[in-house]
């Protein structure tokens, strides 16, 4: 009897995964695909849980794997809800609840398509499922634990394809082959308090902080070849002095970065800093600049990998995907450096929202999709 | 025997008079002034304590008036003062307290210039002191509430002194023969919220204020006769959002404008609105701009009333001071619809600090010259 990606979705929404709880996710998951022939570790890393299972022997020619996460952002305003975040309801064909298309779906469609696949057609080779349980946190212990657990184990997939949700608007619309990269700048001026009349004897911080980011622009470049522009955003500016006739000592503003691969990190880093030190040259302010390289931009150039998917995808909707480098970023940062890495899933609309919920017949459509993408892969 | 101005400041900072506590001040300037022959009428409202005195008929043809206030600016950090800021104690012949400068001596000069004057030689005509219980807060209240009794009783200064320190360094440098004006600005942001990576489906509020800002110089003019420099500061910009991946959907900036005679509030305050109203069709960000002007610049020309005073100066301190407009706004504002008003005072240099404080010479001096003031006037 084939394995239903659907029930399955729903046991998983069931399970109260906000990061980093288990929830009982991993536990099911081990549970079916054990059974399935799979060979099962739980690789938690301070205190995140993770599951590896490969089905095929370890040193296989070659290994199809999967990449996932079935831990969920926090529901936000619960009173919002039209239904239970962790009820699974379906209502006029939509299945809803937390992680219903970030990712429980994807999950549970590519863990379906994996056993169907592996019972009804043994492959000449190995196929493997890396889930985490921490991708919307941190994720200092989730993917990046699997893969070096892999590294140490001599485990290795020779190509992966990670299951987030990928299409805007309709299934089949894009998959991913790349990624921007992430930066975010933390600033903070230090000036001179003093009186608004009297500004001569004072620095202002929040002059020199407006001065700095008049600087940086929205957009960095026109885009490359595959990328989309990089941009950048003013996430916050704080200074919290309630007194009109005070000049602030001190404030803040943080920028977030999208990078294409006409830069690196270490290039937006140098250009940041430049341009606060200029602004201290000019105002006397001092600018301290904290800054954290979230990923690198990353490419899987169109090839192989990115043709099979397409065909599958194809063959399943009717549509041609979209080879796209938008969006935020993904744990394919960290797998690109272990393997090819492409991502399709289903469409991601409702994804982090009050009502998250997906079409239970594009769980099953996806679950095809996955498993023809196997088939082919090891035809 | 004459009245010890030095001994007035000490009692009168031994009053708790923190806006708007009256703290026994106004009732301890009324015993004295009623029994040297002052008229006097306490003219609280709204829980402000004032005081109008006057000493001669109401209907004189000429009348000179004293005006300052009580209050005091709270003490701040009582830990890192070095005396007790309600204590006035005397340390190489410092008088330390809070209201020390701004402006217990202010007040006790003149009210011991004006008692020993009309007692040692009677004016033909009225001297006038009217003092207030609240200019350090929002002064709705105090010497408006004075201005506006006098009117209502046919009580009127010819000219008046404001008693407020004027001096930035050292006595006798300086008297204030206008103000510029002051006017605040706040501006609310609302875009719409969004994902840092997906730029284009949201509208920073925080980008709108940065390049509303950066069109708002810091200095609107070049200055003008009597005038410094219009000059703007910005005091606050506050967001609160604390995630770098996330654009928030709401900012505030808060600018404090002081201004010259080449503008008016009103000028002011439709530059303001006319720059908000680009920056919102540029972005389709929406700016709420409130606007409060504290007050019109004014000025009192150079004539009789300036020179007298300076001649006073000059004679008891051998300086001939400056005759400038600049510094922040003080009740000067109120009286100038009133009357010609001057401003002179002593050195202010630790006015609203810890360990304020002032030198006990100074007080008898600042006694002296209002004295020789009053009898110049009426001479």
């Amino acid at each position: 009897m084939p394995t239903d990606p659907a029930a399955l979705t729903a046991a998983l929404i069931r399970c109260p995964t906000v990061t980093p709880a288990e929830g009982g996710a991993l536990v099911l998951l081990e549970g079916l695909l054990s059974q399935a022939g799979f060979t099962c570790t739980r690789v938690d890393r301070n205190g995140t849980p993770n599951l590896y299972a490969r089905w095929g022997a370890r040193g296989a020619n070659r290994s199809f794997g999967f990449n996932g996460h079935t831990d969920v952002v926090p529901v936000g305003d619960l009173s919002a809800w039209t239904q239970d975040p962790f009820g699974a309801a379906i209502v006029d064909g939509w299945l809803y609840g937390r992680g219903a298309t970030d990712m429980k779906s994807g999950v549970a469609a590519f863990a379906a398509a994996a056993i169907d696949f592996v019972t009804d057609t043994p492959p000449d080779g190995a196929v493997i499922l890396a889930i985490t349980g921490d991708e919307e946190g941190d994720a200092e212990d989730g993917t990046v634990a699997l893969l070096d657990w892999m590294t140490r184990n001599g485990e290795r997939m020779t190509h992966c394809l990670v299951g987030e949700p990928t299409c805007p608007d309709h299934m089949g619309q894009m998959m991913k082959i790349g990624r921007r990269g992430s930066l975010t700048s933390w600033f903070t001026a230090t000036g001179v308090q003093g009186h608004s009349a009297y500004p001569h004897r004072a620095r202002n911080p929040m002059r020199a902080l407006t001065t700095l980011l008049s600087r940086l622009p929205d957009q960095l470049d026109e885009g490359t070849g595959h990328f989309d522009p990089s941009t950048l955003q003013i996430t916050t500016i704080d200074c919290g002095n309630p007194a009109n006739n005070v000049i602030p000592a001190r404030g803040t503003a943080t920028v977030n970065i999208r990078f294409n691969d006409a830069h690196t990190g270490e290039s937006i880093a140098a250009w940041l800093r430049a341009e606060a030190a200029k602004v201290e040259a000019e105002t006397g302010v001092t600018i301290a600049t904290r800054i954290q390289i979230s990923g690198e931009s990353f490419l899987t150039p169109p090839g192989d990998l990115s043709a099979l998917i397409s065909r599958a995808v194809q063959a399943e909707t009717g549509i041609t995907p979209e080879l796209s480098t938008t969006g935020g970023t993904s744990d394919a940062r960290f797998v690109k450096d272990h393997c090819p890495v492409v991502e399709f899933g289903l469409v991601g609309k409702t994804m982090h929202q009050v009502d998250e919920r997906v079409e239970v017949a594009q769980i099953h459509q996806l679950k095809s999709i996955y498993t023809r993408i196997l088939r082919d892969y090891f035809a």
